[in-house]
């Protein structure tokens, strides 16, 4: 008899794992893409915007060119011994490039590192920590992830020993979460971030949440926190952060910080404040509050998600300040984070300018998550089609308009309220297309199903 | 009160991995390297040689030129637009990338891709297997991973439901299997390689087994094969292979065959047949027989362990024929396998002319594992140091000459017999300097110890 691998008999934990970024939408659009391309002409619109996912590269950011010159040279560091390199490359890359190459055994990129990642590699970040939160950081303390999710599946792997361990997670939650707690047999805890205070983190909602959870047996082990928010965009002030230190301190919960979005705050009034200078400002040391902290190289202004780079414990990113590749390099940077920042605000108005739909202030992060007032009419229509409200909503989106997004209820949201998230992704030049055209799709909408 | 993470309350399935290859011996090896730069002189050897693992570019084998190439071509596409590249790159490897990028989404290698990787490498990885093995290969069989532990991962994840679930590893494994198994909660259901055959695979041993672990309730999913073998190193007979997969598909069993090594073959009268190729050839199709190979580009002659590139399911290498490259490229693959083949003779005749050392004939892999006969005072001695035999024998070896190996017990091997694992790497110049520290050492140990 032949062995039958089949749903009844694989991990169920794995079967639980749900990736709304990734999910029926998606695989939708992948079909309607390949349509465009075998019939021209025969949907609403001549593209597929993807607005699900954050891969800014995807959309057509580019990389910053100073990162791929470094890059390519420590692939191939014969380059280093040719004449022609210095024409190809510019002097701070080659500099940064044999550099790097010093401080990694043999110079062998090829070969397998020191289990936490390269010694060398590890000072350096440990260094953009200190300089950056102006507190000591320690290499030792840092490990080299691929990405920021294997350090956050790593860190529930450790934390999770069975169903009665429990992860505080904001709803709305990035679904890796959700998915990472699932997948380790933990329970998710859910906390509600105050959509009417522009996402705030009530610290009176998480002791509540708290506090019936350990009501049912629950052992709560650890706070997820993440700032700038995904998919809410907001960014915590630094007195709310100060408390939720001190909440995870006085509750004895490990505090796991997805602090992925540092680099991509859009307004004046908000900074970012990584919790470990939080917590040190307090007076908290490494025995008062257990801190992971989460960043990669697939956010921020480099956006270079393919590449597979991150680390746990914070981590900063030092610039060649002063070099030759300064300038291209300060302008590179500055022109997507700005570009990035205009794009948010006038994405965000056309949301607030729509019938039904309000849409909180695009703080920082890469999307907009409004939420949708739909008519009963519609949530009826999604019922009749089997449909969570949203779901029907971002379908018909997708198949009037080809703009792909994710419904809210992949990431949770206040029962009876409904949502999207939206990316701010797409090129500068195609904001006002993507405007025009959700605007014309929800106009319809609403006058189709308006009660 | 501040949260505790301690021993005590994480979770027991990560503690009770053990990973040999960079357990103890390894540590106390990097302690003597800082030792060595502090005090240089004040150990009896002025290097340590590291044998512990198969991590080649570590060792000094240089990466292959063409793929190095490519990838920085990939990895900085600009240069592609640029007349000076024409002068530092050969044309072939040129076409190579521009060919490589226009299978990927916008050219965008910072992007994310599809969760199996991108398509055009997998279509590409497919032609290589159908071109190996004469059957046809699906791309959308292939997942892209980020070397072969991930894949293994993956599948264990996937396999193993609770403690009653069951994979059959062979003993000497490779621990990656040990660790996963452990990690993920299932039972490692171990059949003996048969050391007097050559670590031939015996079906009856493999029968006895699987029939001991079903009479203790344990269900039996998997069964592991690794070919090349590691630690053996031997390469399985095509019969053998045969009566594998009919048992397996008898069994009702998962074949998860571990070929990374299949590019390393050091013996004539010895081929690699892929496991997929075996149950084609035996008439069985996709239903008669779940299997999942790896490949990974950690071996083979590229050994880009740092670089994390592998696939699920088998996979093919497309060299580069005819084109400017290839010469080089060639040479560069001959010389590095067979550098390595003389490496294994020589290391084996040298095991193998020393007292109480039998070697079995490497065939293929970069390992040796050599039974030590240790004397019985030698093994009290171990006793007194608290230590099993062979990581006595390891630790002693380290301590006077500087060269790492594995103890044998890392790996597992019949109750009473003592091994170590010792690879082929050190590059060739170096090799009759190991031989001879080695010996010394040995006879040296042996004199000590004698009964």
């Amino acid at each position: 008899m032949a062995a039958t691998v089949a749903v009844e008999n694989l991990n169920p934990k794995v079967l639980k794992c749900e990736y709304a970024v990734r999910g029926e939408i998606v695989i939708h659009a992948q079909h309607l893409q390949q349509q465009l391309q075998t019939q021209p002409g025969s949907l609403p619109f001549d593209e597929i915007l993807y607005c699900n996912i954050g891969n800014p590269q995807s959309l057509g950011q580019q990389p910053v060119t100073f990162f791929r010159e470094v890059l390519a040279l420590c692939d191939h560091p014969c380059l280093l011994e040719k004449e022609e390199t210095k024409s190809l490359f510019s002097a701070d890359a080659i500099s940064r490039a044999k550099q790097i190459l010093s401080t990694i055994p043999g110079r062998a990129t090829g070969a397998y590192s020191h289990s936490q990642g390269i010694k060398g590699l590890r000072d350096a970040i440990a260094a953009g920590i200190a300089s950056r939160d102006g507190f000591p950081a320690n290499a030792d303390d840092i490990f080299v992830t691929d990405g920021a999710s294997p350090g956050v599946h790593m860190m529930m792997q450790l934390l999770i020993r069975n169903e009665k361990d429990g992860i505080l997670c904001p709803i709305p939650q990035y679904p890796l979460y959700s998915a990472s707690i699932a997948l380790h047999g933990g329970t998710l805890v859910p906390y509600y971030l105050d959509e009417k205070t522009g996402w705030g983190l009530e610290i009176s909602d998480l002791k509540k949440q708290l506090e019936d959870a350990r009501s049912k047996g629950i052992d709560v082990r650890a706070l997820v926190v993440i700032n700038p928010g995904n998919p809410t965009g907001q960014v915590l002030a630094e007195d709310n952060q100060c408390d939720i230190v001190r909440f995870c301190k006085n509750e004895g919960l490990v505090l796991l910080a997805d602090e992925v979005y540092q680099e991509n705050i859009y307004v004046d009034d908000k900074k970012f404040n990584s919790f470990k200078k939080i917590a040190r400002s307090v007076g908290y040391g490494e025995d008062d509050l257990p801190l992971v902290s989460f960043q990669s190289v697939s956010k921020g202004y480099y956006g270079e998600c393919g590449k597979r780079g991150g680390y746990m414990e914070i981590t900063g990113f030092s610039a060649p300040v002063g070099d030759e590749s300064y300038a291209a390099y300060k302008a590179e940077k500055d022109g997507i984070l700005q570009s990035l920042a205009r794009r948010a605000k006038a994405l965000e108005d056309a949301f607030n300018n729509l019938e039904g739909i309000s849409c909180n202030k695009a703080e920082g992060a890469m999307y907009l998550f409004p939420q949708i007032h739909l008519p009963k009419k519609a949530i009826e229509a999604a019922k009749a089609a089997n449909k969570a409200p949203d779901a029907f909503y971002a379908l018909r989106l997708l198949e009037s308009t080809g703009i792909v997004v994710v419904p809210g209820s992949g990431f949770g949201q206040v029962p009876g309220t409904w949502h999207i998230r939206c990316t701010i992704l797409p090129q500068e030049d195609k904001i006002p297309a993507v405007i025009t055209r959700f605007k014309a799709f929800h106009e319809a909408f609403m006058a189709e199903y308006r009660d």
